[in-house]
């Protein structure tokens, strides 16, 4: 039986963990839940998986549900609360599946705790990679990737020496807007950045998959996960997202590792490596023809990706900043303050203002974490002054 | 530094086995070459590779080398000297690649030796798969199979639980005439069919991959290299020839091992399973448009392959049968004493007349090698009797 600690249970990954966790109740047990500020459904998920702990992160949201909610669960408020439910000694395992740099010091508090994560966080891995690995490392913990990509990538890596990695292969469906040109990109509205081809995710993973930035945060944490230099690690845009990565090996071998694309299966894998069980999600069907397609990415037209790459190897505080920027800028696109284009011009001009910070603190990551959120607001607000 | 002993030195697989060998003088050195009646090439590998012994089963071929070579290498002839190749006391690996059932004796003779096995004559499992795994088994030596696909499977279930596996899925190109029907198919050459879109191999096992019969003992192969039973080896389309094969997991995880088509990838594997070594064989270019597909065979026009399954599923003799009368049926083919279709058509009636022997000793085995040979010849000669 495991223990696990749900960080972000109400989002689309805490929502398919908990299908997981449901359809083998014999192996797991939820020790905690951790939303936002979704109260009803966090009451919903409490009711269902009976676990020690549930926090709100808003400190309203939290009281709302205090208020009205009469069970054995204790009910926590903000970040203490959400620091206590990383650290519980009942949980074996914590999914971190926060939206963005939210989940740095939750998944680095569950480490010093001696948890193994499930990191469905990238963002944490971006900005504090060095320390995060380093930690785990030191406290002999597991760092078990939940993205899909990078679950593919452990699943081709188990039994190999890592030494024998020629370059991994990160599979990219190139998102809505693939073979778009940046004329056709200006006048991209939020709705349509929205409808992912093959994936149903989070609206703001869904708009870095329209911009190629998740990819490029994809780079950098695979880099910080397995240990492989940026000149190892190359994109392939794959548009039917059933190859979920690639290995290629010193011998010209290359493995794969191939799915439907449903997020039960790598959440799931994170749970049981180096195992496996079975599965409700749908297995493919080869005879029916089936084609997949490989080619290079357009790096011309969606910029993000080559910026991921130089942040991540120059290092130290840079990505973390590239990070925070995008945060603040793909929110303002989502608020309609800021064109689709405009995205990564936010984070070029952020990242290229920082005073770079090399072998960062974790103090000297969040200082450059909020910097970077001021100067992209402030490049946000600009723009919405330049141009109404 | 390994030892390798190579039964079929001036084959396809043996003299691609020597490339590799040769680009790693650090690692390998060969202790016995073995060929049928090529003695100018065999004498060209004693020079270049000073093996202890070297053999010719033909024994007018061996007479002729004898007479002519000075060196220090023993030149021996005949099964004899076969046996003694395959059981040297100097060789760690005995790579078997002869062509067809004659593979059997020195296998066996290998493995009782204590010798690891780098299988590329798949006629040996097909014939005698439950002694020879059984044998393997009681030795502790590893049987290693060469064959692309094999390789393929044996790299996808590396490090994973043999248990977890849902289906083994084989891929086939379809060889040179997928998608004929049985009209276009009646009236092929032997130049047509030798013509192979992707692999460059011996010719009876070209015209096994125009038949789809390679891939119907392929299936049994697996069968026994891996001990899934037939109701989860499935044999899928894939004309590019990049995806080897492919391993479906019981949680929907496919893993897939890929590369160009180059038999000197699998054999390496083979040499150094479970670990890798760079090698000249080129990678992979993904940035250039790369289109995978995949379909079910045409089982109908291609009936071996289901007739492959048949045997399989009997067991006893009745594979050694079906492989022995196809060695037969192909070779009348080659030497044009019956049309294409007519392969089929030989194993058929000749597995049709079988009186299977369930649990076979080695010598039942041979029996019914025998018995199968002499009945497809049979069937021949009638064709031709028939047929001018």
């Amino acid at each position: 039986m495991q223990h696990i600690a749900i960080l972000g249970s109400t989002g689309s990954i805490g929502t398919q963990a908990l299908e997981v966790i449901a359809h083998h109740p014999e192996l797991y047990r939820v020790t905690a839940l951790a939303a936002y500020h979704n109260d009803h459904l966090l009451e919903e998920q409490i009711g269902k998986f009976n676990p020690l702990v549930a926090v709100l992160i808003d400190d309203k949201a939290a009281l709302r549900l205090k208020s009205r909610y009469r069970g054995a669960t204790r009910i926590l408020a903000g970040e203490e609360g959400l620091l206590e439910a990383a650290t519980l000694p009942a949980a074996d395992i914590v999914l971190t599946a926060m939206v963005g740099a939210a989940g740095i010091k939750p998944t680095i508090a569950a480490i010093e705790a001696g948890k193994n994560i499930a990191l469905a966080n990238k963002e944490t891995l971006v900005a504090a990679g060095e320390i995060v690995t380093q930690r785990a490392r030191e406290k002999g913990v597991q760092l078990l990737p939940v993205d899909s990509e990078h679950s593919a990538l452990m699943q081709c890596l188990h039994g190999e020496n890592v030494k024998n990695v020629k370059r991994l292969l990160i599979t990219a469906s190139g998102g809505p807007f693939r073979g778009c040109t940046a004329e056709q990109l200006a006048t991209i509205t939020v709705e349509q950045c929205l409808r992912h081809p093959n994936w149903s995710m989070g609206k703001k993973i869904t708009v870095d998959s329209a911009t190629l930035i998740n990819k490029g945060l994809e780079v950098i944490e695979a880099k910080w996960l397995f240990g492989i230099e940026y000149d190892n690690i190359d994109v392939v845009v794959h548009p039917q997202s059933i190859v979920h990565s690639m290995v290629e090996f010193v011998d010209g071998s290359t493995i794969a590792q191939l799915g439907k694309p449903d997020m039960r299966l790598p959440i799931q894998y994170a749970f049981t490596y180096p195992k496996r069980i079975s599965s409700p999600s749908p297995v493919m069907d080869w005879t029916q023809l089936t084609r997949l397609e490989f080619m290079a990415p357009d790096k011309k037209t969606f910029r993000g990706l080559e910026l991921a790459y130089r942040v991540g190897r120059c290092g130290g505080t840079l990505p973390c900043v590239f990070n925070a920027a995008n945060e603040i800028a793909v929110n303002a696109f989502l608020t309609r303050k800021l064109p689709f284009l405009e995205i990564v011009t936010v984070i070029e001009d952020t990242v290229n203002q920082h005073q770079n910070v090399i072998k960062p603190s974790l103090p000297a990551i969040f200082t450059a974490d909020l910097w970077a959120r001021e100067y992209a607001e402030e490049l946000v607000a600009r723009y919405a002054r330049e141009n109404t």
